[in-house]
C-alpha cells in the first residue's frame, strides 16, 4: 500500500571532524518516522570511503519509505565518512584507512565488557526486559559519550567511530553498509541472530560469533547479546532485547549502480518487512538459494609471490580444490616455461571478492572465499 | 609457417634507477632475430605502471616470434618501469606519475627540433635515404647520450625515458603499449603513417600531428618527419625513412587477461606482417570496421561538480547529443528532486575510457570521447 | 602614523571546487581599502598546500595593515589551495599537485601571447597609458572568464588557478607566497622589475626572463611586460604600466612560525611603502646583503644513486667547489669503505634548499643552488 | 683497547618478499664474532621505513665491532623493511604502514601465550636453567616456522615480521631502532629489566609491563618473562634466561646524522659492556640525567580543531601545566580574536616528540609527552 501523503524527511548535519583548514566535516543525517511503534533503525554507509554503493541504497530506501507506512523510526547516515571519501591517491580512493596513521576506519568503535558485568549486578530481579534495556541503553550511551570527552583528547577514526556510535546506540537495528574490493555480495550474520539470514535477499552469508574486534555492527550486538547471558547465568531469566545488526556487503567498492542499488534496498525493506517496520505485503525476502559459512572458516589466500595477476575466478564462483583461482607472470621469465606461476584452490570453496589490482607484492590477499560452507 | 626450429631469445637487463635502499631497479629485454634482413622493431610496455596488459601482449608476442621466420630485429621490453610498477598507494598501483613530485612518466623522452634544423645543412646532396638515416641516427644517439650525461644530474623520470629511448632510437618501428583509466581499445596513428590505421587490429584511431609533447613515439617520428619535410623543402627530393611509431591503448589498466592478450597480439603481428616481418600468410590484419578522429577533436569532458558518480556509457559506445553519460549523486539532498545530476553528451560521440572511480571532485575527466569522427 | 581608528576587513569566500562529497571548498578574501587612491595589491598564498607559512604572513600583514592607512586596495587571498591543504600521505601533505594526476597546483594559469598581438592593433594613437591599462585588463579578464565556460568543462588545477586569475587581474601588485622544501628564504624578481629587489627584505634574488611557464607571477606581468614591448616597437612610445608580479620563499615547507612570519610581513610592507602603498616612515627595506643569479645559473643538483642522505649544507650556505654537500650511505656496503658515497659541489655555489626526505632514490633533486651569483 | 687485526664481517641477505615486478627483495645480514662465549645480539633498524637513523648507528657499530675484542655474536641487519624504505608519498617516505591495507609494519610479531603454558608442563624439574632455556627457544623457533608456512598463506607486513623474528630468536639482546616523528631520543625499557635503563646513555625511559602488543621487543621479552613467572609459580624456582629486548628511539625520522649516530653507537657499546660483550674500559653508559615514566603515564595529546599548526615546544624540554604547546592559525578568522587557537598543557609533563607537518586535522596526536615522571 503506498502512501497518498508523502511524509516529510527531517534532515540535519552532525560535525565530524575538521579539516586542515579548520573546516567542519558534516554528515548528513535523514530520519523518516510515521510516529508508529515498532523498532528504531539505524543504517551507515560508506565509513570505509570507497565503499560508495550503500549511498545509492540509501537514496532508493528514502524513495520508497517516503512512500510507504513505517513502523518505527528510521535514521540514514549515508557517506559517514567525509574524510574517507575524499582523499583520492591516484584516480581512487584511499578509503580504508587514515592516511596519516593507517587506522582502519572501521574499527574504533566501543565496547567494554566491564560494563556488562558491572551492570548486572545491578540488575533488579523485578525489572522487565523494557526496563532493563532502557537502563543498559543509557549507560552505554553515557559511556560513549564519557569516551569523547577525554581530556588527552581522541584520534581522529576513533572521534568520528564514537560520534557515529553515540546516534546508533538508540537504535534496535543497525545496518553498516560496506563493499568488497571486488565481490559479490554477502552479510555479516551474528549466530545468535541466525534467522536474518534468510530475511536479508542476500547469497552469502557469513555467521559471526559474540566477539568484539573494533567494528560497528560488533559495538552494537556484543553488549546486548553478553547482556542476555549473563542474565541467563545469574537470575536464570531469558530477556530477548532484539537488538541486530548486520554488516552488509553491497558488490564492489569504486561503483555506484543505480539499478543494483534499486535491488539491495529492497532486500533491507524484505528485511525491515519481516521485522514489522513495513508490511510484509509491500515487501519480503527473495525466494533464493543462500549458503552459510562460519566466520572460521572464511579464508583469505595471499599469494607467495609478487607479479602481475589474472584473476581467473569471478566472485561468487564456485572452484573445486586444485583449479586454477590466478596466473601470475613473470616478467623476467618471458622466454621459458617459468613465465606464468598458477594459483591453484587449496580445497572447495566459493570466491567472495578479490583484489582489485593486477599488481601485487607478495603477501597480497588475493581472495576472500568460503569454504566448509552449506545451503541454509 | 610455423618454424621447426625454435630460435633462442636474448635477454639481458638494463638499470635505469636507484631505490631508495641503494639497489639498482632492472628492466628485462628480450631480442629475437633470424638474422634476415629487415626492419629492427621496438615494443615496450608499462611506462605508466598500472597500464599492464601490454606486458602479457609482450609475453605472446614472443611465443609466436620463437616459432616464426623473423625478417628484421624485434627488441621487447616489458614492464619498463619498474618505480611506477611498484608504487601501491591502497590497493592500485599509483603509476602514472612520480609520487615525488608528479613528474608523468611518459613525458620525459628527449626532441631538439634545432638539431634537425643544423643536420639539414650538413646533409650532402649525393647522400643516399639509408646513408642520411644512418648519419642522423648516430647524431639523435650522441644527442640522447649527451643528455643522460649532465654533469648535474637528471630527474629520475628522464633518465628512465632516456634510458629506454637511447635503445628505441636504433629501431625503425616503435611501439608504446599502454591502457587507459576503463578503456575500450585505440590507438594514437601519426598523420603521415595513416596508412598503418588499416594495419592494426584496433578499432578507434587518433590522428596525431608532426608535435611533439614529451611521448616515445612523437620523440621517434617527430625528428625523421621533421627531417623529411625539411630535405624536401632545401633540396627537394622526398626522402622516406621508413621510421614509424605508435601508441597504442590495450583495454583497462589494473587488468591481466590473457586470452585479450593474444587478440593484442595477433593485432602487432598483423601490422609486422604488413610491414614485412612476419609472412602475411601467417598474420594479417583484420577485416573490422574502424573508426578514425582527429587529435583535436579527441575530446575530454569534465564535470562541473563533485560527488559519487555511475557511468552510464560503456567505452566503445556511440552516445548522442543530450543523452544522459553519467548520474551524479548528491548526498545532502537524497530527499528532493537534486539528489541527482544528469552529465549529457555535449554533442555526438564514442566513448574511449572513463574515469575508474565513483568518487570525483570537481574538474575530474569523466570521459574521453570521439566527436566528429569518420570510418576509415 | 598608526590610524586610531581600526578599519573594517571585508571577508568574503569563493568556491574554488567541489570535494568527493559535493560539498564546495572555499577561499577566504580579506580586502582592506581606506579608499584613498593608489594600486591595487593582490597577495596569496599556499596554492601548493604544504606551503604554509605564507598564511601566518598574512595574519601579521592584516594586523599591520589595520592599523595604517593604507593607499591603495589590498587583497589578501590566505591557503588558496583547500585541496592541496587536506591531502595528507602519512603524517606530511601531499600538497605540490593532484594526487589524481600529478598535475602542479602552480601551472595552470593563463596566458595567450596572441591577445597581445591582437590588442596592439587595436590601441589608438591617442590612447593614454591608463586607457590602454584599462582595456587591455578588461580584455585579459575576459579571455580568463571564457576559459573558466569551456562547454566541456576544466580540469581541477586549470579551474583552481583560474578562478584565482580573475581576482588578481585586477592588481598592479600581485604576490604569490609560496615555501622551499627545507629552505632559505628568496625570491623570484622579473628582470623588468629588477629595482624591486632591493625593496624586499630578502636576501636571494633569482632573476627571471619574459617567459611564461604557468605560474601566476608570469601570468601576471608577461601580458604587460610584453604590451609594453610591442607598443614601443609598433608606435615607439614608452608605456609603464606599473604591472609588478613576483613569487616569494618563506623559508621551509611544513612548518608555522610567527616570530619569523613577523619579519616576512615586514619584509612586504617595507616593499608596498617603496610602492606609496604604506609610508616610509613606517615601514622601509631592511638595509642587508642581497645576492642575484640569473634564472639559467639557479641549478638543481640531482644524486645519481639512490640510498639514505644526510644534508650536510644548510640552505643559506655558501660552498665551496668540492666540498662535501651530502653523505649517502650504503647499506649494502657497510662494512667496507663504499659505505658512505660523497656528493661534491660542481661550482662554487648557495644552497637555497634541500630535499626534505633522508630516503631518495636516483634522480632526486637533492639542492637547488645558485652559482655565477653576484651581489646586489 | 683496539683490536689490531681487523676481523672479518660476514655478510649475508635474507629475502623478505617479492615485489610487484616479481623481483626478491633483500634485507642485509651482517654478522661478527670472534668466537668467545657470550650472549648473540640482534640489533635491528627501520622496520619503520622513514625511521632511518638506526642504519647509519649500525654503520658506527660495525666499524667499532671490527676493532673490539667481542664475547658473544653479533646479528645486525640494517633497513630491514625494504617495502616500506621505498614508498614515497609526496618527497617524504611512507614508512610507518603498509601503503595497500594501512597495517603497521611493527605490528606483525608472534607471541602465543599458551605456548608457554603448555610449555611450562613439559619441563622437568631436574631441568637446568640453560636446558630449559634451549629448548624453550627451540620450540618458539619452530612455532615461528610454523606460522610463516600457514597453506593459505600470510599477509606481506606479518611475513617480514616473522621472518626477522626468526633471526631474531636465536638472540638474548634484541635492539629494535626506531625514530620518532620529530622527536628526542627516548628508549623503551620492560619493567623487569629495569637496570637496563642506567646502560643505555638515553636521557628518557618508558618502563612497559608484561604484555604483548606486537611489536619486537614485546615478542622477544613476553614468552621468557612469562615462563620465568610461570616457572617461579609451579616449580618454586627462580630462572633467570637473561632475555633482554628494547625499543630505541634514537630521535627524528627522515633524518641521517653521522655525528649523533655515532653518539647512538657509543650509547648501545656501553650497554653492551655492561652486559660483557665489550670491555668496560673501553666503553661505558655515560653519566647523565635519566628520567622515567610509566608507560600508562606517556600521554598522547590529540588536537581537537583541525588548521596550521606551530609547535611551540621542543622535543625534551619541560613545560607546566597551563603553558602553550600550540598555535592552531584559523584562516576564517585572520581578521578577528579567534584567529588563534591555543593548546595548553593538561598537566606538568616533558615533551617526547611532536607531529612532523604543520597541516593537521581534528583528531591528530599533536604531542607525547611523559607525565608523572621521576628521576632514575
Amino acid at each position: 500500500m503506498s502512501n497518498s501523503l508523502q511524509k516529510s524527511v527531517i534532515k540535519s548535519h552532525v560535525a565530524v571532524a575538521q579539516n586542515a583548514s579548520g573546516r567542519s566535516l558534516n554528515v548528513p543525517i535523514y530520519r523518516i518516522s510515521d510516529e508508529l511503534p515498532g523498532p528504531t533503525v539505524y543504517i551507515q554507509s560508506s565509513i570505509h570511503g570507497a565503499e560508495v554503493q550503500g549511498n545509492v541504497v540509501i537514496y532508493h530506501l528514502i524513495q520508497a519509505l517516503k512512500t510507504h507506512q513505517i513502523h518505527g523510526d528510521i535514521i540514514l547516515v549515508p557517506n559517514c565518512n567525509p574524510v574517507g571519501t575524499n582523499i583520492k591517491a591516484g584516480e581512487y580512493t584511499l578509503g580504508r584507512f587514515d592516511p596519516v596513521n593507517g587506522t582502519n576506519w572501521n574499527r574504533g568503535y566501543f565496547y567494554d565488557e566491564t560494563l556488562v558485568n558491572s551492570f548486572v549486578s545491578s540488575v533488579d530481579a523485578q525489572d522487565t526486559t523494557s526496563i532493563i534495556k532502557q537502563k543498559f541503553r543509557q549507560q552505554l550511551k553515557q559511556s560513549i559519550a564519557n569516551k569523547l570527552n577525554q581530556p588527552w583528547g581522541l584520534g581522529l577514526a576513533q572521534q568520528l567511530n564514537l560520534t557515529l556510535q553515540h546516534i546508533a546506540i538508540d537504535a534496535d537495528i543497525v545496518l553498516d553498509l560496506h563493499n568488497g574490493p571486488v565481490s559479490t555480495r554477502h552479510a555479516y550474520i551474528p549466530e545468535y541472530a541466525y534467522a536474518a539470514a534468510k530475511q536479508f535477499s542476500i547469497p552469502h552469508c557469513i555467521f559471526i560469533p559474540n566477539k568484539f574486534a573494533g567494528a560497528l555492527d560488533e559495538a552494537t550486538f556484543c553488549p546486548w547479546w553478553s547482556l542476555q547471558d549473563a542474565l541467563k547465568e545469574t537470575t536464570g531469566r531469558s530477556h530477548d532485547f532484539g537488538v541486530e545488526a548486520f554488516t552488509l556487503e553491497m558488490g564492489s567498492q569504486e561503483v555506484i549502480d543505480f539499478d543494483e542499488g534499486q535491488k539491495d534496498a529492497e532486500s533491507i525493506l524484505g528485511y525491515l518487512a519481516c521485522k514489522g517496520v513495513l508490511r510484509y505485503e509491500d515487501f519480503r525476502p527473495s525466494d533464493m538459494e543462500r549458503v552459510g559459512v562460519k566466520l572460521e572458516d572464511y579464508k583469505t589466500l595471499y599469494t607467495d609471490f609478487g607479479g602481475m595477476v589474472e584473476y581467473c575466478v569471478a566472485p561468487g564462483e564456485r572452484v573445486n580444490k586444485g583449479s586454477v583461482m590466478a596466473r601470475v607472470l613473470n616478467i623476467d621469465e618471458l622466454d621459458n616455461p617459468d613465465a606464468v606461476h598458477e594459483v591453484l584452490a587449496p580445497c572447495n570453496l566459493i570466491v567472495m571478492l578479490h583484489f582489485p589490482s593486477a599488481s601485487v607484492l607478495s603477501g597480497t590477499q588475493l581472495y576472500k572465499c568460503f569454504t566448509q560452507y552449506w545451503t541454509l
